[in-house]
């Protein structure tokens, strides 16, 4: 904790009193507090769940992809599912409602916060939208937000609201529903009917705006729509670094222009590959088709060092909230590429063990200490959930920026290995 | 007027009955319909005016610069001067409000549509701002716009409002009090502001936002102010074209891209030159400074045949309603360009000529008729103000789309030349 200064915000101090059934301070007793989540999101695309939570695979897949998950679920404490709507609902009315509902709840048994992505996008939309008028597209899309936003509320509660709405009006790679309903509606049109139709069905919910333009058109793309009274919740920036990692000074020119709105900002989809760099020229990184993308050694220990660097400047930010790298493994990967922590062989990089290390080493607090005369313990640590143990018997308490002192009550007949 | 598909947007027709004192019908005489103002707007920045109406330069520049304006006179309807803040305003609390408004009523007495330009600007504004904090600077941008705009209703009722917002807040060649309060306000906010201010001190106005960004920034900062409930009565696009003219694809490109939102669009500040093409790889025009930048014969050739052709596309096109070339002279052209229809000596370039024959010509009307027997005459012509003549008598209409039949009374006492 040598970085306190540039991490207080990350942090809260502390005082608890501890107090028996009856309400007796528990007096010069022997405590260990112990962080088990972080309260900042570290996150992965971890669409594999669905394989796993509806065991629709062989049995080596399904062994070798619940290897692959218990690696994430040792690190990190959010996910992103993947709601595409050509995926979700290939045929109209037949979306995968139960698949993704076993896999969010896999998910939140597991005490992993889940987001979806995204409710409205151009790409990957479904195609039976084109056989449809715009005023028909502008409902069906309506209709599927309410549908499943409704359908997994309580399971998911943050959304990718629409998704790289620059590019949106004007893409032009191939006509879809999207895109024509966006040019009816214009960028900040369309931002605030899903917007309004997504807060209408879970109005607790994290709602973001997301987009991999991070240039000044998203700059006044998000002051159009606060202004126009949208409720934003989180600024989405997407970070595919397929084409080399941005370096600390464009990450922080990036972080200073969108800091001005003063509303959270969650680096959405991240990659930082463990192979060749993408050549510059490819403007689509999807037209980026090679048969072999290989992860080395070389690159891997660049991945981990830039790994290292991003997510350290990101954690130091105060209006950073989440950060979820776009693949958390080689195996499946978008393009092909060594974008995850770990290999196709599910072995660990070692970018995985320098996020470990700061995730659950460097940024995570364990505390051993004893009670006063009052049953009071002080502790300064990183905001997130904690256990404490005391006397052989355990509780669970959030540590938070509230100031108030915080009484735990000792009681749980629950006998723990001592401290 | 073989054009007449094309420009049906800027023509109507319409059934004039003629009638004496007594409401008779005027049957069976000759009749001319003499067009004598635009519907359109054709202007230039003019700022010479101020020079003749305060008659405040010695006798032989008056004489020049009056026989400049009886050339701009003859071809143009509209005007846009000055009101740069760090000139109109060099010493806090003794604005040249005598000087502008002299040079303002002298327009209007010749029938010219004037605007004033800009309201709020980061480059040329006050420099006394950066003794102030930013709340002083917005209070005095507001009374600024009060004082100006409440001053000069009636003779200026068009405002290029705020002015190249969307480098405002990132405008870093020097510190100014503008991009203070454009960081603070964000650039939908200070656009939503200086809006509002003006409007509430001349409800009527034509307000415009104005900018030389034409790129996808611009359009969505416009969507923004649109959705955040800005009235923009009129997009302004600036095309300094010193660096070669857009040519047919990209005016084209950018009236279909700023069409979308279906406002009138006035092109601000037009510059074809008769000259040299300033080199691509200056980025800030203003940073181009040399000795001499002639006019040359072949250059002036070049000039009219762009001209020709951007004012017909523009003329063409349903939405734009007003062009104004920035400088009608060479003598004192911003950079000091050849960028005039009229050169250093007040002689008239080719491109006067080309202008003046569609703007006076093709795209003027002028008919020649008789009443029928209950005094009825009809008319197919260019949008604007008339003089009809007839049995020595003389009567003003304007042609507009509407489509009752006009009513006019001959009882002028006035005699004109026969016809």
């Amino acid at each position: 904790m040598g970085q306190t200064n540039k991490l207080a915000h990350r942090m809260a101090r502390k005082t608890i009193k501890l107090v028996d059934k009856s309400g007796n301070p528990i007096a010069g007793k022997k405590v260990e507090m112990k962080q088990t989540n972080h309260q900042f999101l570290f996150g992965c695309g971890i669409f594999d769940v669905i394989d796993v939570a509806n065991k629709n695979v062989p049995a080596d897949r399904l062994a070798f992809q619940e290897e692959k998950l218990d690696k994430f679920l040792d690190v990190f404490n959010a996910g992103t599912l993947p709601f595409y709507w050509g995926r979700f609902e290939p045929e109209k009315g037949k979306p995968q409602t139960n698949e993704l509902k076993a896999a969010a709840q896999w998910l939140k048994e597991r005490n992993i916060s889940v987001k979806g992505h995204p409710l409205c996008w151009h790409t990957v939309t479904a195609p039976w939208l084109l056989d449809m008028s715009n005023e028909e597209i502008l409902k069906a899309q309506f209709d599927r937000i309410e549908r499943d936003v409704t359908d997994f509320k309580g399971l998911i509660d943050m959304w990718d609201v629409i998704n790289e709405v620059v590019i949106m009006p004007i893409f032009d790679k191939y006509d879809n529903g999207i895109t024509r309903i966006s040019k009816d509606l214009g960028r900040v049109g369309i931002i605030k009917e899903m917007f309004a139709k997504t807060r209408e069905h879970n109005p607790d919910a994290t709602l973001l705006l997301n987009d991999f333009n991070t240039s000044i058109n998203y700059e006044i793309l998000i002051d159009g729509c606060l202004n126009a009274g949208i409720q934003i919740d989180a600024i989405g920036i997407q970070s595919h670094q397929h084409q080399g990692y941005w370096g600390r000074e464009k990450l922080e020119e990036v972080l200073e222009r969108f800091s001005h709105f003063g509303i959270p900002i969650h680096f959405t989809e991240n990659t930082l590959t463990s192979g060749h760099i993408m050549p510059p020229e490819i403007e689509d990184l999807n037209d980026y088709q090679i048969p072999d993308w290989p992860s080395t050694p070389e690159f891997e220990d660049r991945q981990a060092k830039e790994v290292e660097e991003m997510y350290s400047i990101l954690f130091e930010h105060p209006l950073v909230e989440a950060i979820t790298t776009w693949s958390f493994s080689d195996d499946g990967a978008w393009l092909g590429a060594p974008a995850g922590f770990v290999r196709k062989d599910n072995s660990t990089k070692p970018s995985y063990e320098v996020l470990k290390k700061l995730i659950k080493g460097d940024w995570y607090t364990n505390k051993q200490t004893q009670t006063d005369d009052n049953g009071m313990v002080s502790l300064e640590g990183f905001l997130g959930e904690y256990e404490l143990l005391c006397d052989g018997k355990k509780v669970s308490f959030i540590l938070d920026k509230s100031e108030e002192i915080l009484q735990l009550v000792c009681e749980t007949g629950e006998h723990v290995s001592s401290i």
